[in-house]
């Protein structure tokens, strides 16, 4: 079967799967924790091949810790699922409920997108993420994951998708992309696919962008900036500048670019310079922070640079209506924090900034799904089409308008027979 | 100016129209109709060039009746505006409040989605709803009416413009595009313009859809159907056929074909045939169908064709599932409706039936902004990411996740000294 024939049955099989009670899909959940814990070492035997080819392929140490797939992360994904399970049904929620007049209501109630091809890195726990927070929401799924945990996806996509058949879901619920081929065919099938979720580098998700008509849920950069207000406890804003810079530097929530209000420079630099350079953290700067403190060039995209790694830009700014400036001019919307004791330029900030995080005292890594209390995510969104942040289940379902009648006409309304009431019912 | 130049000013200012307040929004709509109404003459003697020119130029009789903008026009844009001003603000409505930890809080709140660019038919009384559309929810937008009424555009634009900007608002709220050629330069602005609503044909609007790597809201076919169920009322199914295809045939909305359940083609097609005769409606349909009635044979697309004319294709499908499948298989999940006096069947098909809009009983002309109760719309969205149906305030609005914390990091989090509580508070 090829991917277009695999979407094509998907997108037959999507209403079914979208009419799936709850109940099944949290028995299908449980189906397939019970799964993966009764053939743990299958899944270890398999990602031990996967590490083995790393090792010989000389993979580096951090990607490595990636790939592996043990106890602990197994104890963590069925955690994950029991955490899915106890949340609450996202479809068939009704978002709005209105009279239109006597005897005609009108419902929005949400419901499942549809059938969604995820694209993600090399990394087996994100497979487990991705299947159950698509089987939870009724969503279909054609999975892609990185080629050097194939041996792992495999084993870990058959008990998954096993047992959610066994649970009584369509067998079409999920399916497996195993060649990079497959990801070209995956993108043409406009006809099939409502969305993709693609999850990797920059350049990998730009190029998913560029070559499909299917909307794309994701983000490539994340250029996160934090601005010390004048108005800041300097003790407070160094403690959130290290965590969002240094408690994980490859994440796309990581500190890339520090805002100083020019008021506070003399002060606030050479301390910042201080702890930066204490915890191995290399600034980069223009001449006028340079008069501060030593600061190393800017990146090669200057304010646009995304280093992924232990530097930093630092840039003055003239109060907070220039710093979100700044912001909403070289960042990427993902992520943006103020440091500051002022509740005026805190509003001002989250009105002004336009990111898909804005966060007041607070440490930008704190962008992500299991810490917004989603249970999982399959990606961090910077559109603004539909879900934005972290994508839960809410961001995996749309809505519907149901309109109950009996037997109403328009012609009644535009003769001016009947008038609508407009009257919301909830 | 560009429309490039227009629309990265736009890109600055959004921002600040997205900070502005509810009551100056509001003012500035109200501005808005007292200058339409005291403006009134000078519109209706641009309204009269525009007139003249389509007269000249041998304009059709419906067509005409569109550039048009009188006394009455100017009643319904002015009730518009009024219902607009009426409407609760979308934005900054706290849509999730979680406690993730003690002091540490997270709402998504709703804001403006920021530069929209709409593009639309001639109609003047169009540009006047989505300028206020536009403006009641925050957004700049970037207008580029039909060229047929360029000089009743010109006067109104410029009459909200001033308003709007005289209540308060930042100028660049609002900019007209003028030329054909403006629209295709629009359409590469993806770094400065967040979302695209194209209005008017199906070959135009897939063109847009084609030709940008904006997010484009809207719909290209509107192929709704009506599902006459076995235990359908045969004269209400009558009644909601014969509104549904001939109140207005041109619009979206309008019905194109009709799905019978075999089990009472028999009794239902002779009824439905006379009825459709009597009304000028041409039925279409296979020679199954033609064994019973007479008919003409299935349009070009076969059972994509979408008339918009005095014609309707009928085919005959073995039950509710059946009916769903055609829908899900042949329709463009705009709007589709069952006529059933069988609540299984109902539910049944509002479940699997995967469009915008899906009715019980009721005509499928209901699916419109005014007709919802939303004031006013900008367009009919089929996409299922973000906004689907008639698409009004909400439509126009997304959100933004705010985290208010007090020296927060996620290195305590990492560690283990801190736990999330992930406490709702609304």
């Amino acid at each position: 079967m090829s991917i277009r024939d695999d979407a094509q049955q998907m997108k037959l099989d999507a209403p079914a799967m979208a009419a799936t009670s709850i109940d099944a899909r949290n028995d299908a959940l449980c189906h397939v924790r019970e799964a993966l814990v009764g053939h743990a070492d299958e899944i270890f035997a398999a990602n031990a091949l996967d590490l083995a080819a790393a090792e010989k392929d000389d993979v580096a140490p951090q990607i490595v810790k990636r790939l592996r797939f043990d106890e602990h992360k197994l104890a963590d994904v069925t955690a994950g699922i029991d955490q899915l399970i106890a949340l609450p049904d996202p479809v068939g929620r009704v978002t709005l409920d209105r009279e239109l007049d006597e005897g005609l209501e009108l419902r929005r109630v949400t419901c499942p997108i549809g059938v969604i091809g995820v694209i993600f890195e090399a990394r087996p726990d994100a497979l487990v993420q991705i299947s159950a927070l698509c089987l939870k929401s009724g969503n279909c799924a054609i999975l892609k994951g990185g080629r050097e945990t194939a041996n792992t996806n495999r084993v870990l996509f058959s008990l998954i998708h096993d047992a959610a058949v066994a649970a009584g879901l369509p067998d079409a619920c999920l399916k497996q992309a195993k060649s990079h081929a497959d990801i070209d065919e995956l993108l043409a099938c406009d006809r099939e696919v409502d969305l993709l979720i693609p999850r990797g580098s920059n350049a990998f998700v730009r190029y998913i962008m560029d070559h499909t008509k299917i909307p794309v849920m994701g983000h490539s950069d994340g250029i996160c900036h934090m601005y010390v207000d004048a108005a800041a406890d300097p003790d407070q804003a160094l403690c959130l500048i290290l965590d969002a810079k240094t408690q994980y530097v490859a994440a796309c929530n990581a500190l890339e670019t520090c805002l100083v209000d020019r008021a506070v420079a003399a002060g606030f630099l050479p301390r910042l310079a201080a702890a930066c350079a204490e915890a191995g953290v290399t600034l980069h700067g223009d001449a006028e922070v340079g008069s501060y403190v030593p600061v190393e060039p800017l990146g090669e995209d200057g304010y646009r640079h995304e280093y992924l790694a232990m530097d930093m830009t630092v840039a003055l700014v003239d109060g907070v209506d220039a710093a979100c400036d700044h912001i909403n001019r070289y960042g990427s919307h993902h992520t943006d924090a103020i440091c500051t004791t002022d509740a005026a330029h805190a509003d001002r900030f989250c009105q002004l900034v336009d990111s898909a995080g804005v966060y007041v005292n607070a440490s930008t890594r704190f962008a992500d799904g299991f810490r917004y209390g989603f249970g999982a995510e399959v990606g961090i969104s910077t559109g603004k089409i539909h879900a934005r942040g972290p994508v839960g289940l809410d961001g995996l379902v749309t809505y519907k308008y149901v309109l109950y009648g009996h037997g109403d006409i328009v012609g009644d309304y535009a003769s001016g027979r009947r008038h609508f009431t407009h009257r919301d019912l909830i």
